[in-house]
Order: C-alpha cells, then structure tokens, then sequence
C-alpha cells in the first residue's frame, strides 16, 4: 500500500476536533452543550450581503479573475481608504478566505525550511499552512499576565537567523483578544526593516475593538509598504465565515505578482461569495456598532463571572471575540473531556477548545482554555457558572 | 527589501494569461475576438441550482463541515453509485474546486522533492500545483500521432525512481480530449500495483464523452482501493466554474484521514456553492444528452473545418472540449501573438492557447495550440476561417 507523505502524517489536527468524539457522548446522553470552542459567531450576516446573493441573476455561473473582480477589489480599497490603510485595487487578492491569504502568503515569502517568528499563543491553523508550506514556526511567548502584550523586542531578535523571512501577527488576536497598540506595530516595523523581513499582520478581526480603542494597521505605518501584508476576510467582519472570501493586500509589488501566480494556479475566488461580501460593504455602521456593543458586553459579563472563580486568570482581551483562560488544572485538554464525557450540570455542560493547541512550544498553555464569546448573554453566564461548578468537582 | 521566495518565483504564469495584454490590444483595436482560449463553457448552469442559491433562507452565512456537508457528500456518492463508482459519503473531501483536491491530493502523497509522472500534454496548472507543493513532475510524452493515447508502460517504467510516489491522468484529458480506454486504466492500475504508487485520476470532464464511447473510472477498477484518488468538480460537469466545489475520492481511509487535516486547516468549502452544488445533482439526464450532443456537434464541426487547412495537424478529441492542433508554424506563442497584435479579417480576429504551456520538456509542442470548443457552431466556423486565412497570411 502507498504511503502519504511525511508533511500529511505531520499535519496538526484541530484542537477542537479532537473533542468532536467526546461531544457526540454527550450529545448522546442528551446533554445541552454551550459551545465556547468555536469562532462561528451566532451574529446575523447583513441582510444586503444575502438578499444580494438571492438576488442573483446570473446564468452561467462563471470564473471570476482570479485575483477578484475589479468591482469587488475597487470597494474594498476604498474601505481601507476609510480605515486610513493606503490600498487600491492593484494591492489587493481576493481569496477563498483569510485561510488562503495565509497560504498564499507563506509559498510568496518562504521556502522549505524558512521561518516564520510567531508570538504565540496563536491561531492554531497557523501550524497547518506552516506544515503544508514546509515553514517552521518559531514562537515568541506572550504572557496572560500582560493580557499577551507584544513581548520585549529582544526576544524576536534572539530567534532572527538567516532562514527567517517574517514576523506574523494577529492583531487583534485570536486566541488572545489582544490589540497591539501603535507604538507595539512601530517596534514591529522597526524591527522588519532592520533585519529585512516580512511583516504579516492577520486583521481579520480588525472591525472588533473594546473600550473605545482604535486598531492601527501595519500599512498605517509609514514606510511600511515593501515589507507588510495584510492578511484580511469577511468571515468574522459580517458573521459570513461560510462565503469563503478573504483579500492578501501588500503595498509591495513582487508579493502582489507572486501571489496572483499562486492564485491563478487555483482559478478564481467563488462567485456567489463575492457577490455577498461585494453587497456586504454597503453595510451601514450601525451594524457594527450593533455587533461591537454585543460583543463589549458579552466581553465584560463573561471577564467578570471568569475573575469571580477562585483560582481562575483570564487574559482580558480588547478585541476579536476570544479570551484565554487559565484554569486550576493540570491539563484543560484531560479537563474538556470529562467535561463532555462524565460531567453535567442538570443536563448541561459546556465544550470549550483547550489552548495547548495554540502554542508551539511543548508542555506550554497545558492548563489554559480558550474561550469564544460567541453565544448570548445569557448563556454565556450559564456557561460560566457550569465552569464553576465543574472546576469544583474535577479532580486531576 | 525583503525577498519573495524561490518557489515564487518559479512559480509558472499561465499560458493563457501571458497572452492577455495581446488581447488588450485587440480590444483597443476596436477587433472582434474569438476566444478558443479558455475553458469556461458558455453553457447555462442547471435552472435548478441558480435557483436553490435563489431561494436560500440562511439567515447567518456559516461555516460548514471541513470535509462538506453531510447531505452533500451523500448525494455525491449516490451520483457515484450511479457512474459504477462505490464510493460513500466517508470516502469523499468536498473542495473549493478540483484544485483544492488536487493540492490536497499533491500534499497528501508528496514530500518536497518527490515526483510524480504525468502523460503530456497536461493541464497547465498541474505545475503551479506541483511547484507550490515543492513537488517535480516527471512527464512522459504522448503523441498528437495516436490522439494522445496513453503511452506504453514501458516508457513509466523507466521514469520510476525510488522519489516516484504517483502517476496522475486526466481523464477525458484537457488539453488533449483523449479517453482512456478501460484496458488502458487496466494497465495503469498493474503499474502502480506493482511499484506501489498512487493514481491520482483527474476526472473532471468525466461526463463528456463522445462517438458512445464510456469513462472508465479508476474506481471501477478492482483491486485499487488503496492505490486510487478520484480529482472531481462540479466546474465543467453543470458549468459551474464559478461555484468552486470539486472533490476528492478514495477508499484509502489514510488519504482521506491526511486529505482531512488539509481540509481542515482551511475550514470549509463555500457554502452557497454547496447549496448549488447540491440542487445541480439533480439535474435531469436530459440536461447532459443535449450538453454532450451540442458539444459531440461541435467537435465534429471543429475536426472538419481544421483538416481542411493544409498543414494542420489534430488530435481528434474523444471527450473534454478541447483539442491539440498542431499547425505549419514555428512558434505558435509568436503566432498567438500576432494574431492578436497584427492580423484581423473584416476586424475579427482570434485567441488560442499556445500549448507549450501543457508541455513540460523544453521545446515539444512549440509549433501546436490548444483550441477549446466552448463558442457556438457559427462562431467555430468562423474562427476557424480566420485561422485558415492567418496561416496563409504569417511568415515565422
Ligand atoms: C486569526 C484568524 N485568521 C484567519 C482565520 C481564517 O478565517 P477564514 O478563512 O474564514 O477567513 C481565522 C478563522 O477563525 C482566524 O481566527
Ligand atoms: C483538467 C482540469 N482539472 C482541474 C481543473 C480545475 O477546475 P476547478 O478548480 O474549477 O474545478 C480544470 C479546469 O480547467 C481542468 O481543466
């Protein structure tokens, strides 16, 4: 029998999938589950982004250019003109999702063997696409007692060697709801330049921002147009992760030529979605500023019911819609199991992703949870006091 | 400036798309200008599928499963069960397209600097496929003399090394329009049996066969369940390009396991294309008889017209909607040019693909272009004449 390959067998599985048995157990004992693991937001998709697509008059269900449609791309510079990132048209790739973007920016900067300095924790896919792309990734630690601030810039310059090719950010942060601030993105760029490496910032939560603070863009930052790439998507922005469509934008020609090689190669970005995500741009900003009350408040009910449990941290995020957690267990993954599989609180339980799975480093995060705060009020403080209680009985 | 990376750089340009900026000219120029390039069928899509994406009521545009749908995935299989396939829904990875199954497929099965053996003339992007996966296509040249039927076993075998870990098909082949034989997949399974390889069978025009003659599917082969990988999409077969839905198939529960974790990384194919994808299968019989008999009277009008230019050589097409044709010129990238930039008749003019771009041994094909047959019979008829005038007209 033929043999897959050493990358496919070193392929990282989903934290989250690997509960996906211990769930079906507890579906099967007919326990309501809150679902705390996953980044599906239950946050309607604008009504013009799906009428658009029922809308639709299309006959013959056609390839679009394979780096989008030029109506699609024009609109979304012009939202980055308004979000004071100079983009246009010609810096911007549509692609299937941010998951892509990721992709093809790692085959346009690195090669076999070539590293990429990640803080970590951070989104667990990041080790897929590194795996599938022959990249190592390097991580740089980033505490819950700073809320994962940006580590001391001498930390990334101890791990720079002549494979690095970039630093990769997520900002804000999955999973640590982390927003760097201006001057962390201006040691960032320093840093890149010095040493002439990539920076790559995943936006994808960029819209999601708390207490009044504003996200500043890479290419916000002057002088940065050779070495940045904005890694973007619709999915989290308009509660739209199924339309699969998400940009890689870079101010720095050889990217953009490179990528659209890796673009062309696939065809083009699905039509349908676009024509949604394209609607989607006419959303009003009372949408967001909607969805962004929701999502501060579920942040403050959820961080203070967390911080109520004794021996509990949290890592207080102040953007995208994920908080790390650290229990007083000795390992969360052992922790979520039993919480699906032998634990319920009059029929109720709650799945939550163990956050091992979103750091590089062996034996780090073993005690940490993350959590998505993507469920109503309501429940999310049910959730909390099911927590409570678990933590009470759970004996490592 | 930080530098794109060497698999960036050799990355390959479509052949077509170096073409394009001819073709500007040609618009500029105010010509007429049949397009013989592309493979987007000017087919209308099933009514029942643009309607289903019509009629959809999703009220939050999610995610779905990594590997599609369970419904979906189900219908597929019964769509296999029907073509002699045993495929079930667990056999079967929904991808964005037959290139994301064929990226999976390349990443499940090869290392960096593992080969794979194609027959040439193959699909173009079988090589940016191979290059982003680090991946060395090994080709074995099959003759426009035999209508690019399967070469003899004897000239694999001599390709295989110890790094050999595949041989892939298209079948029937873009650009070539040849259909395997069932004794042909008979041998082709022997030869992977006995050196222990996988055949990877790309399938996408599998509906389009003429003269009465049957696909014969590599899973309808005894005995290669463990050695056979189905590449599918809904592009061509309901011309859909536009969706991005294809698939990838095999009964060999590890590539389906490695395929997963690719599938996985990635999140989800599109979900309205689902949507689609789904309605399309049940489009009535009736849809393909009249397809296959518009394009089974188009092909006969093309080989007609193209044997009666002195000189022309055509690999008469069996199924896909493609044909080589080999022409009395040196350079048939010089002569697409041209055709564009400097000829016209009454203002017309046409657009083909240069085949040396389907071609990976240096300097074979350089005198032949791929003509797809995606235009009406009147509009064949006509590029066909100009073409007939242009050879008369151009001097190497
Ligand atoms: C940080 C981050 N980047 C990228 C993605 C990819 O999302 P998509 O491919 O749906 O755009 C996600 C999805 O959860 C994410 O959390
Ligand atoms: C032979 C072959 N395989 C695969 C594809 C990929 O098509 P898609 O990604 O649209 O399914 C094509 C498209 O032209 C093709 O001709």
């Amino acid at each position: 029998m033929p043999a897959v390959s050493r990358k496919g067998l070193q392929m990282p599985e989903s934290p989250i999938r690997k509960l996906v048995p211990f769930a079906e157990i507890a579906y099967k004992a007919n326990k309501t589950v809150y679902h705390l693991n996953i980044g599906q937001p239950d946050i309607k998709s604008p009504t013009k982004a799906m009428e658009a697509v029922a809308h639709h008059s299309l006959e013959i269900l056609a390839y679009t250019r394979s780096e989008g449609s030029q109506e699609y791309r024009e609109k979304i510079a012009a939202y980055y003109h308004k979000n004071n990132i100079p983009a246009t048209a010609n810096d911007i790739i549509v692609t299937t999702g941010g998951s892509e973007a990721l992709l093809f920016a790692m085959g346009t900067i690195a090669d076999t063997g070539d590293e990429i300095i990640i803080p970590e924790p951070f989104y667990a896919n990041y080790n897929g696409f590194a795996t599938a792309s022959g990249v190592k990734i390097v991580p740089v630690i980033s505490k819950i007692e700073d809320n994962f601030a940006l580590p001391p810039i001498s930390e990334f310059e101890k791990l720079i060697t002549p494979k690095t090719k970039a630093i990769l950010i997520c900002n804000p942060g999955n999973p640590t709801g982390y927003l760097y601030s201006k001057e962390e993105i201006q040691k960032l760029a320093a840093i890149v330049k010095k040493h002439d490496l990539f920076l790559v910032s995943d936006e994808v939560y960029r819209e999601f921002t708390y207490d009044g603070s504003k996200h500043y863009s890479i290419l916000e930052e002057e002088g940065m147009e050779e070495y940045g790439i904005i890694i973007d998507s619709v999915s989290k922005r308009y509660s739209m992760c199924g339309a699969r469509i998400g940009c890689l934008v870079s101010k720095n020609k050889m990217v953009i030529k490179t990528a659209l090689k890796f673009a062309q190669a696939r065809l083009s970005p699905p039509t349908f979605a676009q024509i949604a995500s394209e609607a989607a741009l006419d959303t009003p900003q009372s949408y967001f500023d909607e969805v962004i009350e929701e999502y501060e408040d579920r942040r403050n009910t959820l961080v203070k019911h967390l911080q109520n449990i004794p021996g509990v941290k949290v890592g207080v995020p102040k953007g995208a819609f994920y908080c790390i957690v650290e229990l007083p267990v000795k390992n969360s993954d052992a922790f979520a199991q039993w919480l699906l599989e032998k634990f319920d609180v009059d029929g109720e339980t709650i799945m939550v992703a163990p956050a091992a799975g979103f750091y590089s480093s062996p034996g780090v995060g073993l005690n940490q949870i993350r959590i998505a705060y993507v469920l109503n009020k309501k429940s999310l403080v049910r959730a909390v006091e099911i927590l409570k209680i678990a933590l009470k009985q759970y004996k490592d």
